[in-house]
């Protein structure tokens, strides 16, 4: 078992902010992790987990600086997990061209299946399966999962849900990058990590998996779960890079409940997040608390 | 009159956190500014403003990003306006020494009289005078003003409230640098700015100020505003450079009302800040729009 080393643990909320290190087995690199603990699992109760999915270029930090998640996780008794968003070091190839949307910090939370990137850039079974074993050893946290995220991370967490059916309780996602398929982001990482034949693309494509049968199914294996989207109608990336009607239509004709909320005037940045996330708690604890 | 240049304009919370650039008559260059406008001011009213001032190696961005008071302001209908917290640019001088303590990042918010540092060290009539003009001519803001800060920025609140009775309605504090008179930071600071002599660093010592007969009147000319302070004891500087019990024995004597909170277990850092934002916001808020 890889071993949590505690970097920081800082008070927020009446609960604990802290900064690990660990080895990661699936990623074949050291990485860091943000883990906020509410109070209750300070007192002793195992509490369920909201996993923070980030977008290109943030890292570990990033949402526990700036999305202020941590005052409504407290009360509602909450962890959040908060991964970086791709393995990290010297020995981790990134892009050829330097550019900031694939590579370090742009890891599309996917299992990469060409050379060089499969070595390393395994994001998805990171968050799905390495995480959780880890952490709910090593921590005072129930089996009870949820997922959450923003542009890149928010696809994540929709990808991950519609792959493992009966595995989270809840679902939710700002401004995801809804089919990369469709968008130069998700066709330019796609074609590094998963190779230049786009069939191979649907497993990993939100969107392409609700038309091929997918839906998003809670631990009762019942109704598919409710997921909620929040997208900014200012957002620069809107037009050329989300498509979350593409999201919504597929979501519709699948049967599969998703309620887009188009919030006007907000952008792609941490100001929308924080503006909505107490929204997406509370859509994450009524299911993770039931 | 000086020109704002908006750079930026978010939605957050209802409200629009923006970023200005203006040219500053006191500092002598280009000033970087963040302002928060709630809902209420975005509706045609005008709202009073709580100036927010933070501490060393800061820039304007920190607590809109890392503070999470824009939540609370919205509801309250306060205006945040957070400026810099120093003089920036090539011809501005710096710590001779290349600390982060004193110099860019680190202005003290007092009036420097020392060559070569009152060319452009004016932070304290930047943030009392010229700002409240700029800002109360160019934004739908009232004349009804508060400050607020952390470490030097919750110092720098205080002497300005203590130095301009009738000027401000409200102030609190964030672990404050208390009395930089004794401790190194502030030495180090006032001996560049203020010279070698100590007897003039006094009237710029909130510890001090109290001491001589100071007192925080509010516009009405009454009895003292109430003092709010939050200090964690797990603060990392808190025994060698904030000295908070020498300021509340000075406010004890001096009859001058104020609140030392000591929250167990929190540090010196932006989490701790979030946490009880709310509660002086709330606390400003009672003063401002009464």
């Amino acid at each position: 078992m890889a071993q949590l080393e505690l970097l920081r643990d800082q008070r927020c909320f009446g609960g604990s902010q802290r900064r690990y290190r660990h080895h990661s087995g699936q990623l074949n690199c050291s990485m860091l992790l943000g883990v906020f603990l509410p109070p209750a699992a300070l007192a002793g109760e195992r509490v369920p987990a909201v996993y923070w999915l980030s977008g290109l270029t943030c890292t570990d930090e990033n949402a526990s600086q700036k999305a202020g998640a941590q005052r409504r996780a407290a009360e509602l008794g909450l962890a959040l997990v908060m991964p970086d968003t791709s393995p990290r070091g010297p020995e981790v190839p990134s892009d050829p061209d330097g550019g900031w949307d694939f590579g370090h910090g742009a890891g599309f939370y996917v299992d990469a299946t060409e050379a060089p990137w499969s070595h390393h850039y395994r994001m998805h079974s990171y968050v799905v399966q390495e995480l959780p074993e880890l952490l709910e050893a090593a921590l005072p946290l129930s089996e009870r999962r949820s997922l959450c995220g923003h542009s890149m991370g928010g696809h994540g967490a929709l990808v991950a849900v519609l792959r493992h059916p009966g595995r989270y309780c809840a679902v939710s996602a700002f401004a995801p990058i809804a089919h990369p398929c469709a968008c130069g982001w998700g066709q330019k990482a796609f074609g590094h990590l998963l190779g230049p034949d786009p069939s191979t693309w649907q497993a990993w494509d939100a969107t392409a998996l609700l038309r091929s049968g997918a839906r998003a199914i809670g631990p009762d294996q019942t109704a598919p779960l409710p997921i909620l989207v929040d997208q900014g109608l200012a957002d620069p990336f809107l037009d050329d890079q989300l498509h979350p009607e593409a999201l919504a239509e597929a979501a519709a004709a699948a049967g599969q409940p998703l309620q887009l909320r188009r919030q006007q005037g907000y952008d792609h940045s941490y100001f929308c997040i924080a503006s909505f996330i107490a929204d997406h708690l509370q859509h994450h604890a009524r299911a993770l608390r039931c």
